[in-house]
């Protein structure tokens, strides 16, 4: 094993709650699971331990495997995971990130969007790397619930997901979040932290969430959140 | 100059954009600007380097500087600030967040309130440091509208700010978000990011935002950025 880069075909889930979540959503894509000594056995460990097993998962006891993946103080047991692939589905509304770069917010997003019931992430690259670990840590149990694809443009998502009701949000989009007409299948677009969308996204369904002129513009992650519990409100299906 | 620490009484406002504001906003508060050998001569150098002079602050070239503070590879510029006080306002609606733990989540939410006309934060203590540089970079400009207080318990927020319309927002709240109804003047509560608000607090107009099991809860950050969009919907004064 080795620290986490951009170019290993594995990653880590760190801490019990996401192995745990890892074992039971996509066993066959856990490799081992890592142990620490200060681990105690208590009830969730041992769960982890039977599910390990039952999936023929071996499970490393080793201190030493918590510094090279510079795990938190007190992170006692990690898995490392395929970086597996799970398609985004077309007949499903998705989020769309162009460009996302901060892998906080884009855990954040993650975890909120899978609250609100949108299961499928299009990532339009050069993009922060949804497989990092850290990403991975932020979006809590959600990520091995997620679909997501990568493309390199914009165009190249639309191709592949005709037909769409394409919202962009802008802060000089055309039209108020809570009076734009919501109209199922949807894409929901948002651009880069710093430089947003281009005016070429002008051309569809321009969306904006009323601000006062006090901040230059909301951050990306509650940008997202307020869309998604606007577009979803009242239509969850619990 | 020193590293920031939670007990100097001045805090560093870092960057261009962050010392600018801090100039606009509160120039009495700034003691010193500091400026870095790689900052070019441009034109919003040139209105720092005025409003500075304007207000008797001293600018101070050194490289040294931002090695002690500890400034990300483009800080050029910043400003040492005083702790200020800004005391929030009885007469207006108010986010209380009740022992907040996580900097860059505190930065963002009060980001956000400012851009939904919300400028009064009341912080029950203990909680992170709001002076905190990675704080007020995270508040982008916001930082230095904003008007906030401590107070050690929430029954000492209730005993100075009487009379209000108390939203505490937790899993089990009794009213769904966009059911509720919403009366000035209002404080929206929040707990802590791992505990949430204790059952005592079921005895005001408690709120859920409704979400899937997908996930454990949403983000503090997104938590509150909702139920501002919520609140303040179509009430902004523009």
């Amino acid at each position: 094993m080795q620290r986490y880069k951009k170019d290993l075909d594995y990653s880590y889930a760190l801490g019990t709650e996401l192995t745990l979540e890892a074992l039971k959503k996509r066993p066959s894509d856990v490799l081992n699971v890592y142990v620490h000594s200060k681990q105690n056995d208590n009830k969730i460990y041992q769960e982890i331990d039977y599910l390990a097993k039952t999936n023929n998962i071996e499970i490393i006891k080793s201190d030493k495997a918590f510094n090279i993946v510079n795990a938190k103080e007190n992170c006692y047991i990690m898995a490392s995971i395929k970086k597996f692939s799970n398609p985004i589905e077309a007949n499903k509304n998705h989020v769309v990130l162009v460009n996302p770069s901060n892998m906080g917010n884009l855990g954040s997003i993650i975890r909120t969007m899978l609250g609100f019931g949108i299961y499928d992430l299009a990532i339009i690259t050069p993009a922060v790397d949804l497989y990092d670990p850290k990403v991975i840590r932020a979006t809590m149990r959600a990520f091995f619930l997620l679909r997501f694809n990568f493309y390199n443009s914009f165009e190249d998502y639309l191709k592949e997901n005709p037909g769409r009701n394409i919202y962009p949000f802008m802060l000089d989009g055309k039209e108020k979040l809570q009076n734009v007409k919501k109209q199922e299948l949807y894409s929901l677009v948002f651009g880069n932290e710093a430089t947003g969308l281009d005016s070429s996204f002008q051309q569809y369904n321009s969306v904006y969430i009323e601000q006062l002129d006090t901040i230059d513009s909301f951050n990306l992650n509650n940008a997202v959140s307020i869309a998604c519990y606007e577009f979803t409100k009242d239509k969850l299906k619990l």
